[in-house]
C-alpha cells in the first residue's frame, strides 16, 4: 500500500534518495564497499563529506566566514552544548520562550549559565511568536536563543529577529531546508537531521567563526565547535552514513530547484490544510496565523473521545504517525519537504469524510 | 571486483547484513516506511529496538543489574562522559596506559578530575599490557579505567582486571563481540558501534545499575546515563538507522552460534597471520605475543621506502583500507567479525609474495 507518512521526526524520506541509498548500499560507485564500511578519512568517505558540505553551502547560500559541522546528539545534546560552546566570560544568556522546545532548551541551559527568559508566549499558551519589541534583552548576553520552529506546538517564526551584536542562536531542527534563511542573520544555527534533512544521528551546527574562542573548558572534546571546526567534525568518527544520507537528501534539493523552490511547495501545502482547518468547527488549530509553522500542523478534534477512531481510519488509509506529542495530545501532521501535495490532499479529504460521518 | 576490506573502522559489515538493509530500505516488514522514517516512539521502531537489546543482552549475557544504552558520540565523546558520569563526590580516577587510545581518554578526563597513571606500557612504546601487580591503584578512586584494545597499537587484555570494590571501566569499542565478555567483571564498558556492532553513529554503553546516580551536575541529559536508562535511550532522537542495522548485525552473530563461535573463527584468523608475521623478517609486528590483539594488526615492513607499492599492491588485489593509522604509520590489518579468513589468507598470500619479490 502507498502510504504518507506524516511523522514529526524521524520523518518522510524522498523515495529517490532511499532508492538510491538502497541501490549503493552494497557497492558505492564501484568501490566494493558499502559507505558504512568506508574509513571516515579514505578518499572515498572524504569525497562523500566534501560533497554534501559543498551542497549544503550551497542550498543554504552559506558564507565563508561561517563554519558548518556534522556532529552527534541532536538538539537535545546542543541544549547543553549551546551554553558550553558560547559562553565564554560570561554569566547571562536570553532565551524566548515559544513553546515545548524553547522549555526544554531553557531547562538544559540553567545548569551553565543563568537565563533570562526575554520573551515568553506562556501567557496565551504558546500560540503565537512574541513581537520583537516586546523582548526584554539583558544589555551584555552571551546569546540570544529562539526555537524558530516548535515541533510540537506548531509555532515558527517568519523573520529573522534583530539581536543587535549578541549573538543570534536559533533551534532551526524542525523547518531547516524548507525554505530559504539569512544565515547572516545568526550566530549559531542548530539542527537534528530528522526532519529535513537526512537520518537521525546527525546534527548540523552551523557557527559563525569568530564565535568559536568561547567555549567553557569543560566542553567535552567531540561537541566543542573549535576543535571540531579545526578537523573538519572528524575529531571523534562522524555519523558517515547519516551523513551520506543527508548528502542525497541535498542533491535531491538542489535537482528541484533549491530552497525557494521548497519553500513554494511548502506554502501550497500548509495552506490546503490550514485552509480546510478554518472552514471548520470540527477540528481546530489554535495558532494565530501569521506565526503557523508550514512544517508542523498540530490539530484537535472538538470531540477528543474521537480520536482514536480518527487515527485508525487515517492508518486503514495509509495515513502513518498522525498522533500528536503526547505532551500535548490531539493530532499532529507534519509535513516536510518530502511530503508531497497528494499526501495533504488525502489527508484533508479523509479529514473532511471523518467528520461528515461523525459531525 | 571482490573486495576484502581491512578498515580499522568504519569497517567491514556482513554481506548478509547489507543485503537485508537494501532490500528493506523501502519498506519495513510491509509498513511501507523505511526503518529512517520512522518515529522512534512508534510501534515498529520500538519493536526493532527491543529486539536489538535482547539481541545484545543474550549475546554478552547481560545481567538484569546492567542497564543498556544506545548513545551518540562515540568512544571520544565518553572520555568525556565517562567522568562527568562516575566521579560523583570522588576528585581521582585512575587510567592504565596501553597507548593511544588510553592517551586519549586521559587527557580528557584530565578536564573533569585529577588522573592517576596506575600503570603504563609507554617504558616499551605500548607494546604490553602492564601486569595487574604493577598497577598502583588509588584506594579510593572513582573507577579505573583502561582500553582493553587498542585499534591503533594492536594491543588487548585478554584477562579481566580484578579492581576490588572500584568499578572498572573499559573502551571495548574495537574488540566488543569479538569473544564472550564477563560483564560482571566490570562496571561500565562502552565501545563505538563502528567495528564489530554496526555503522558508527551509536555508542553502546553497559552500565552497573548502582553507578548511575554518580553524574556530575554538568553532565548534558542527552548524556547522562541515569536519564537515558530511565528513558530507555530516548531522552533524545536515537540514531535510529545506526541502531538498527546493529540489531541487524546482533541476528547474524546469533545465527552463526554467537561469541563463543565467533571468538574460535576469530583466533584461526589472527594465528593465520600472527603465524606468518612470526616466521619472516621482511615484516614485523613488536607486540607481546600474549598481548597481541586478535582484531587489529599493525605490523611494519623493513624497509618503510616500500611502503606505497605495498598499498598499490594490494588496493590492485581488493584488500582495501590497509594503511596503518596516520599517528604510527606502516600497516594496519584490522580483521574484525565480518572479515571471513580467505581475506586473511587472501592478504597472507600477498604478503608472502611482495617479500619474496622485493626481499
Amino acid at each position: 500500500m502507498k502510504v504518507f507518512n506524516f511523522s514529526a521526526g524521524p520523518a518522510v524520506l524522498p523515495r529517490e534518495v532511499l532508492e538510491r541509498a538502497s541501490a549503493e548500499m552494497l557497492d558505492w560507485h564501484g568501490s566494493g564497499m558499502s559507505v558504512m564500511e568506508m574509513s571516515h578519512r579514505g578518499k572515498e568517505f572524504m569525497s562523500i563529506f566534501a560533497k554534501t558540505e559543498a551542497d549544503l553551502r550551497t542550498l543554504l547560500a552559506i558564507p565563508a566566514d561561517y563554519a558548518v559541522l556534522f556532529l552527534q546528539g541532536g538538539a537535545i545534546a546542543e541544549n547543553a552544548l549551546i551554553p558550553m560552546n558560547l559562553l565564554g566570560g560570561k554569566k547571562v544568556a536570553d532565551y524566548i520562550n515559544t513553546g515545548e522546545w524553547s522549555k526544554k532548551s531553557i531547562k538544559e541551559a540553567k545548569k551553565y549559565c543563568q537565563v533570562n527568559v526575554a520573551a515568553s508566549a506562556e501567557d496565551q499558551s504558546f500560540t503565537y511568536v512574541p513581537a520583537r519589541d516586546t523582548w526584554k534583552l539583558t544589555p551584555d548576553a552571551a546569546y540570544v536563543h529562539i526555537c524558530s520552529n516548535e515541533t510540537i506546538g506548531g509555532v515558527e517564526y517568519n523573520w529573522t529577529p534583530d539581536t543587535g551584536s549578541v549573538p543570534l542562536v536559533t533551534d532551526a531542527s524542525s523547518h531547516i531546508l524548507s525554505r530559504p534563511l539569512d544565515v547572516t542573520g545568526y550566530g549559531v544555527i542548530y539542527a537534528g537531521a530528522q526532519k529535513n534533512a537526512g537520518p537521525a544521528g546527525v546534527t548540523l551546527v552551523i557557527v559563525r567563526k569568530d564565535l568559536l574562542d568561547r567555549a567553557l573548558p569543560i566542553t567535552p572534546s567531540a561537541f566543542h565547535w573549535k576543535e571540531q571546526a579545526e578537523n573538519e567534525s572528524m575529531l571523534n568518527t562522524p555519523p558517515t552514513y547519516s551523513i551520506y544520507v543527508a548528502g542525497l537528501v541535498f542533491e535531491w534539493l538542489l535537482a528541484r530547484g533549491g530552497l525557494a523552490a521548497m519553500e513554494s511547495r511548502n506554502v501550497a501545502k500548509a495552506k490546503l490544510l490550514y485552509d480546510y482547518l478554518d472552514t471548520t468547527e470540527f477540528y481546530r488549530n489554535p495558532v494565530r496565523k501569521q506565526d503557523r509553522s508550514r512544517m508542523n500542523v498540530p490539530f484537535k478534534l472538538r470531540d477528543e473521545t474521537l480520536d482514536a477512531a480518527f487515527l485508525k481510519g487515517a492508518e486503514a488509509r495509509g495515513m502513518l504517525q498522525l498522533k500528536g506529542h503526547r505532551s500535548v495530545g490531539g493530532m499532529r501532521a507534519s509535513i516536510y519537504n518530502a511530503m508531497p501535495l497528494d499526501g495533504v490532499q488525502a489527508l484533508v479529504d479523509y479529514m473532511q469524510e471523518f467528520a461528515r460521518k461523525n459531525g
